[in-house]
């Protein structure tokens, strides 16, 4: 519990979870803790979709990329030819998923580039306002985790600098990040495409090319928090093995750690998958979390609130 | 002048470049005027090499990546058959040049990288505190302009974000730009190597893999910065070529911008050089200056003082 005796987590159910997410906090952030850490490496990182966001039953950014299939085909019939556009505008997942990570990189040429990076934000500025998600009929914004934002809170009173490592496009997350989560852009680390800078229209803008220059995922997340922070987190926050570089590079090293990936096991309240789901698949890490000492948090029974907008 | 009456640039003489500075910031942060932006858009992005301290004879990189080339040298005879390395432990810079961007990345692959990134940052610390300017005799670390500290200093007080966007590696900067700048590693934008992840010493660590990823220079400069901060700044500082495509990003969007480059003309306290250094050349910067309304500071009639070290 915090100083003034009120509950910085209402939404977290009393338990280990809870326990070792305050004690921690308490510990690194009080003057005169033993493990006290200077509030400049107070860094805590988090992955986007399906830890402070929903990520089924497609990534929201996935969702984007189909509408904006939709869209081409519509400006140009001619790209019916190509089956990729043709699988994505039909919505087919199966053909899509089948191309594997060159499927997916090739459809992000198409979808996310050939454009500034201003007007892409504000396409994806305006396919967040309209778009609602398959399922539950929402917008994507209130498919926000409750108890992920009073953690951030609770960081963020501590001192703790909160960072965005997402395997999402930087610049996608950058759009809803700070109204969202509070975090603004320099505080995304996501995937890229290839940006080159030219002034042929007479003005200086930066154009997104069709190459995927960098993957934010796997062991590409603490390559991306080097490069973007040049410390070491102390904290990190995921929920699939895409994750599991990042929870070890952050709890591996000497001094106070925290490592947690949340344990999407709640089919009432929300979708329950872990080793055999196509998005934010959970398999190894069941079993290292155990071996590296990081907490497991069971959505189902250590929140009593799942998303910021009411449970469904 | 501030607020309080006391001079905010001491080293800075009077005229029309320090005017400018004290007026850009007083009307960008006070509450009342009509040229306010909001702190967190208060970005301000700094070249390092000859805009926060002296490039000549030669960047204090290249100074390094010579002395490690002998080191390697002694450590490994048998790449004394490397005409690069061998012109780079001799110190030859004409050989060296001479064979381009290609050469000087070759430099790079062979002196900084096959470690990680935690060993690299161990030895920039390490020669910083051993090597001394060839000319001065002093550490390169009293190699820093005392009114650009002072011009930090001033906007910091403003509640401005300050970011160095160098064309020198991100890692090897952020050795030394807290202690010298005040500026943490997370505000370092600069080239960079490859970067991997492994685990196969048994700790996670990342290495340095010989090839170069990304080269923050010239129109490299505006990419790093979107890449990184995601928002367009509006004062940029530097000092050469290099750094046009930076200013001009900055400047060309609405509202208060600030670009400013620095002309080193002082040969008798520095160096004078411009459109034919092998380092630091400013050339078309020269006519772009009064196109785009840029400040063009004279080291030799703006700077009352050099160095933060007793000027020579």
């Amino acid at each position: 519990m915090t100083g003034n005796g009120r509950d910085p987590l209402p939404s977290w159910r009393e338990g280990p979870s809870k326990e070792r997410l305050l004690r921690f906090v308490e510990a690194v952030s009080h003057p005169g803790s033993a493990d006290h850490v200077a509030p400049e490496e107070r860094i805590a990182v988090f992955d986007n979709d399906g830890t402070l966001w929903s990520e089924q039953p497609m990534y929201g950014q996935l969702a984007f990329a189909l509408e904006r299939a939709r869209t081409l085909l519509q400006q140009r019939p001619e790209l019916a030819g190509d089956p990729l556009v043709a699988a994505a505008a039909a919505g087919d997942l199966q053909t899509l998923m089948g191309q594997g990570m060159r499927g997916l990189l090739e459809l992000v040429g198409h979808t996310h580039a050939g454009m500034t990076n201003a007007a892409f934000s504000a396409l994806v500025r305006r396919w967040l306002q309209d778009a609602r998600h398959p399922g539950l009929g929402v917008p994507y914004t209130q498919l926000v985790y409750q108890p992920m934002l009073e953690l951030l809170a609770l960081l963020r009173a501590h001192d703790f600098r909160l960072w965005i490592v997402t395997g999402g496009g930087a610049e996608f997350v950058r759009v809803f990040a700070e109204e969202l989560y509070g975090i603004p852009p320099e505080r995304v680390i996501g995937s890229t495409i290839r940006l080159r800078y030219g002034e042929e229209t007479g003005e200086p803008a930066l154009w997104r090319e069709p190459t995927v220059d960098f993957i934010d995922d796997g062991d590409g997340k603490p390559v991306g928090i080097e490069r973007a922070i040049g410390r070491r987190p102390i904290a990190a926050f995921g929920n699939s093995d895409g994750d599991l570089a990042m929870l070890r590079w952050t709890t591996a090293a000497p001094g106070p750690r925290l490592g947690l990936l949340l344990h999407h096991d709640d089919g009432e309240r929300e979708v329950a998958y872990d080793r055999h789901s196509p998005f934010g698949r959970l398999d190894r890490g069941l079993e290292l979390a155990a071996v590296h000492g990081w907490s497991l948090v069971s959505m189902r029974r250590d929140w009593h609130r799942v998303f910021t907008a009411p449970d469904p």
